[in-house]
């Protein structure tokens, strides 16, 4: 299939044209961005970024997320990036179960991505599939992703909200602060809450924005008995109705996410491209102390 | 101090100096790149990448090294990127309790290291530490991340040895093999080896590797009761030796690591330094549908 017939089975909201696109943005980000130029500006999804630690219960809260928009009537697709997610650790039976649950609904997508290769290479390919999500017609766009590492930096970048789930037993704030995921979070989730010392972390996470300008809510909820499970739809579409509304600065944010992104993960495979046989020459000139690292890293970028 | 000072005290052994320059590699990666240059070429330290899920233990597992080569009278380097680990994660307390046993041996030198910025970014600034160590006259730098996500990839690239730390009930294979551990481990460690499902993990683990061309060693220890966790230092020290002996293939590996390493953090952060602003104005562009992100990427990178 050429890429403008693609393209426009894509925006038709044809899956199988979908899958394939994000397939295409998996192993051959260059000829997804072809496709891409051919699908229309991004800004009308909604994008919300769901991190936190290993285990914390991202996937559950990202399934009571997609109940509750789908009784809105939205069209839902989700983007799990989390190696340790039963959804792409556990992988092809998490995948199977999540898509059995939501086989029937056509308005739900869910794919998974392996977080492998290359620097850039997976928050390239990850923006790109935001943006042919969008193009098919999907309103909201849950992108998980396990809040280690860099992955959720560059996640913040193209999401217009993020909800840090967390959960008792964590190491507490500490932990919190030094990931990184203090500064990110536009919502907070306290999940398992249902496990002792639920009140305490509540507590030692608000007193952390104490004194700061920011005061994101926490919430405290049991994906597993639904206490207080409500809220955190509720809390975003707070969010959601200012991005539909005014939301200028939102849009611009993640696209500007979407550009550094791209420019980021064409940089990388431009290098990638001529890195391995003439770095591979080049080692041996620093191994010999004829150069130096930074002099061969100088001829790699040239 | 000036930069030939400072390069002139780290080669004399100076921790003091040693740590500004480390300082310097996290913070000012140029700067940093400009203090290299005058420390001669790497090639002489053997570098040994720890990598594996969260809370398998692999901090437990480098106290080991460190105790197995300081006996050998080594010097040992320790640099960790594990925002779970107790090092980093539980940060402060971690690394008191851990510089503390090492305090009174000033063969021994602790840095974790901060796992937030931009992509690559960190890598870079990883590969310049083990460069900055090496410099100061250490034997062994161990390398401690957390199996997950990019940034493992990349310490593969400059490290001689990649030991791989598993434990039971972690979803065995699968985990292993999704999450890319497969190819990159020299030593398989299932650690915690006192747990249910030890054996069964080795034999699945083992099964792994049948029909492929490698057959890396997997150690059954446990960390905790000291089972089995001589047999650690003893796979890594023949692996050593190799290096030691021939060994130019696997240091042309490490120093082309570290080559694309730097060129990688350079070429990004001249990206990071035109991005913001320039990115704002052409996301204007992109809203606007006047310019595709594909277009405002290729701006931003020339």
């Amino acid at each position: 299939m050429d890429t403008n017939r693609l393209a426009s089975s894509i925006v038709r909201g044809d899956r199988a044209a979908l899958a394939r696109g994000i397939t295409l943005a998996e192993d051959y980000p260059a000829q997804a961005s072809r496709l891409l130029v051919r699908l229309g500006p991004p800004g009308r999804a909604f994008v919300v970024g769901v991190t936190g630690p290993p285990g914390t219960g991202k996937s559950s809260l990202v399934d009571r997320l997609i109940e509750a928009y789908r009784e809105k009537g939205l069209k839902v697709g989700v983007i799990a990036v989390d190696p340790t997610s039963p959804i792409t650790g556990g992988a092809l039976l998490g995948d199977r179960i999540r898509m059995t649950a939501h086989a029937v609904d056509r308005s739900v997508f869910i794919r998974s991505m392996a977080s492998r290769g290359w620097s850039g290479g997976l928050s390239r390919a990850t923006s790109q599939v935001i943006r042919l999500m969008e193009a098919a017609g999907f309103d909201l766009i849950l992108l998980e992703t396990v809040g280690i590492g860099q992955s959720d930096i560059e996640v913040v970048g193209v999401s217009h909200a993020v909800i840090v789930v967390l959960m008792p037993g964590l190491g507490d704030d500490i932990q919190v602060s030094k990931a990184g995921l203090m500064e990110v979070g536009d919502i907070y989730v306290i999940n398992k809450s249902d496990l002792e010392g639920a009140d305490p972390m509540v507590v030692s996470l608000l007193s952390l924005f104490r004194g700061s300008p920011r005061s994101p809510p926490v919430l405290k909820v049991s994906a597993l008995t639904g206490d207080g499970i409500g809220r955190l739809p509720e809390a975003l579409e707070s969010i959601r109705q200012k991005f539909l509304s005014a939301g200028e600065d939102l849009k611009l944010k993640s696209i500007r996410g979407m550009i550094v992104e791209e420019a980021r993960g064409a940089a990388m495979a431009r290098l990638a491209v001529v890195s391995q046989a003439k770095a591979g020459r080049l080692a041996r000139q620093v191994l010999a102390g004829k150069i130096t690292v930074e002099s061969a890293a100088a001829r790699l970028v040239r």
